[in-house]
């Protein structure tokens, strides 16, 4: 199969065959106490609205593919399965230590040839936030459609602000319906290059979303990373077998450690083979703190999650107050943010909302 | 007996009739949630010594007075009790209500009268703080010696530096050993007048410290709160028989509201009958997380009481963090104050100490 001469199943009803495929690593320690090692942000209702960012996710590309596969870490798979019951156990696809975005999803796209054969795959983070599923949902038609012919297809967030927690896609020429080319990915800039280009205009966020056909990602990663690429498909091959176990020790630590952007996006997009559909709906990674904060609440009011027992203030300015089992009352602090968990509590102001990152090793060298 | 005949049981031994009187009154609502209104500042252990500050108040006047009486409202009796039982039973007055200062030390001295004839009263709060307890006790020798003769005694506390927390005591012409007229007494004074004072010096700190015979304060009283004094010989007169509860119901909410700094002390200081006794022992009222801290810590450490477990920071210096069952970890707030009691947390800094007092009223109107 070519992208001159694509699968008919595929033509025919592409998203019958669309499978997702969602990463969920990654602890979130920006989010700590609430994320934990053994409760990653994935596996948080972090808004407060009875789902957590897996649940969310999983329900968000259901109405789009019939088929789901996870991958996660061994040590999150029960809680995994617990919590989206929906996805056969079958597809929840367990890595024994995390060897960064790429192994992860090219085993996953090696385990659909695999099963199913070549498909179109989706692949979307397991932690982030996306409100309007529709809009999302139709973004993704359209990039499954560009993805058809060929194409890496990226999903570019429409930016709103010149944020620098974000790498931007540089968009170039039109391709065929909402798609245009990849002109280049950059980094997470500073304040005045983000600034610089909002103002110039053509560039989005990349949100790591990334559509694509098995074939064509994993025809890339023959070229681009061959021991990648020979060390999922044999771990594929015998992934359904009884010598999984045996393959994985073997082989799973072999695997080069690198993202799909640096392994794949970045120099397909030079070789002109990634393409990005813009994407305008809503999305937050909601990182920190911060983002929570502000998504969460009106400006300069208190915001409660996950508790029911009152928050008062004095001469306080919205304080974002999360778990917990009894009253809060902040004084004299604006923006504070006090985070109970099972395990800890938490005292920061939005500000500082990054530093949380090195919260739990401040507490280790206690 | 009067100043020029003094009761030869007091002259020979002034100390065995030394009875000291402890008001225990005042939530110290800077203090919430440790303080609370079932549960005032003298019923904290607020240093986490394992002594509250009740207990710490009657172990510094042991030595000195083997009568101990404690005056403190009727909800607080059993708690008082509980933590002082030295104390006998019949020694804890209650009273039904607050009716300031004045009646609380008045009812005790017609009480002492009534049951034990004159004596030297020396009356001191109960939420105070005072490291060095034999210092204290020599202050109090020598102003029992003045009072003796006749004069209400302050104690003055000299001052450390311009607190605008206190009031202060101008001292005038000496007299005899240490002791030197009160020439006025001044109410809590704005930075500039305070920094005036110490630099002029012959100011110490009014701590709420006096002692004086009971027939003095009482001729006093009769002369310049006549309806207060009546009326507490009156409760006194049917304290220990039958008929106290109808007494008490009847006269009780009579008695003039005042404190006795503007009672006894001011209006007698500028009689010339008010004797001051320098104080140079350490000495604090504690009266909020900021002093709290100030007198738990190194500067710029970390300040933890009541609490095993760990206090972390992260670009975070000298937080106080008091009570919990939890870990806790401050980042990026400087001075934080957090606090845990069994019905709430408060979050603050040592600069917004003061307005702790609006805590509970902000969390009763969520």
């Amino acid at each position: 199969m070519t992208a001159e001469n694509p699968d008919p199943r595929i033509v025919s009803d592409f998203l019958d065959d669309l499978i997702t495929v969602i990463p969920a690593g990654g602890v979130g320690s920006r989010l700590w106490p609430l994320s934990q090692p053994h409760r990653p942000k994935f596996l948080l209702d972090l808004l407060g609205t009875g789902a957590t960012l897996i649940q969310d996710t999983v329900a968000r590309v259901s109405p789009l593919s019939e088929r789901v596969m996870i991958v996660t870490g061994e040590r999150h798979a029960d809680a995994v399965g617990a919590q989206v019951p929906a996805v056969p156990a079958a597809n929840l696809v367990t890595e024994p230590s995390p060897r960064d975005s790429m192994a992860a999803i090219a085993l996953a796209a090696a385990l659909i040839e695999q099963r199913w054969g070549t498909a179109v795959m989706a692949s979307f983070a397991a932690d982030h936030l996306i409100p309007d599923g529709e809009a999302f949902r139709a973004t993704v038609r359209e990039a499954a459609r560009v993805a058809r012919d060929g194409k890496v297809v990226v999903i570019g967030i429409e930016p709103t602000e010149p944020s620098t927690a974000f790498g931007y896609i540089e968009m170039g020429d039109p391709l065929s319906g909402e798609a245009r080319e990849v002109a280049a990915f950059t980094e997470k800039p500073d304040a005045e290059t983000a600034a610089g280009m909002l103002a110039r205009g053509g560039y989005a966020w990349n949100a790591g979303m990334f559509v694509m056909r098995t074939d064509v990602l994993l025809g890339h990663l023959d070229r681009l990373q061959p021991t990648l690429a020979a060390g999922v498909r044999e771990i594929a091959a015998a992934w359904d077998g009884p010598e999984r176990a045996d393959v994985v020790a073997r082989v799973w630590s072999t695997l080069t450690k690198i993202a799909i952007d640096h392994a794949i996006a970045e120099p397909v997009a030079a070789e002109g083979g990634v393409a990005v559909v813009p994407g305008s709906f809503e999305w937050h990674d909601v990182g920190d703190f911060d983002s929570l904060a502000e998504l969460s609440g009106a400006a300069g009011g208190t915001v409660a999650i996950g508790r029911d027992l009152p928050v008062a203030t004095v001469a306080a300015r919205g304080p974002l107050v999360v778990g917990g089992t009894k009253p809060v009352v902040v004084v004299g602090v604006d923006d504070a943010v006090v985070v109970e968990s099972d395990e800890a509590i938490l005292v920061t102001v939005r500000s500082a909302a990054q530093r949380v990152k090195d919260a739990a090793a401040a507490l280790a060298d206690t």
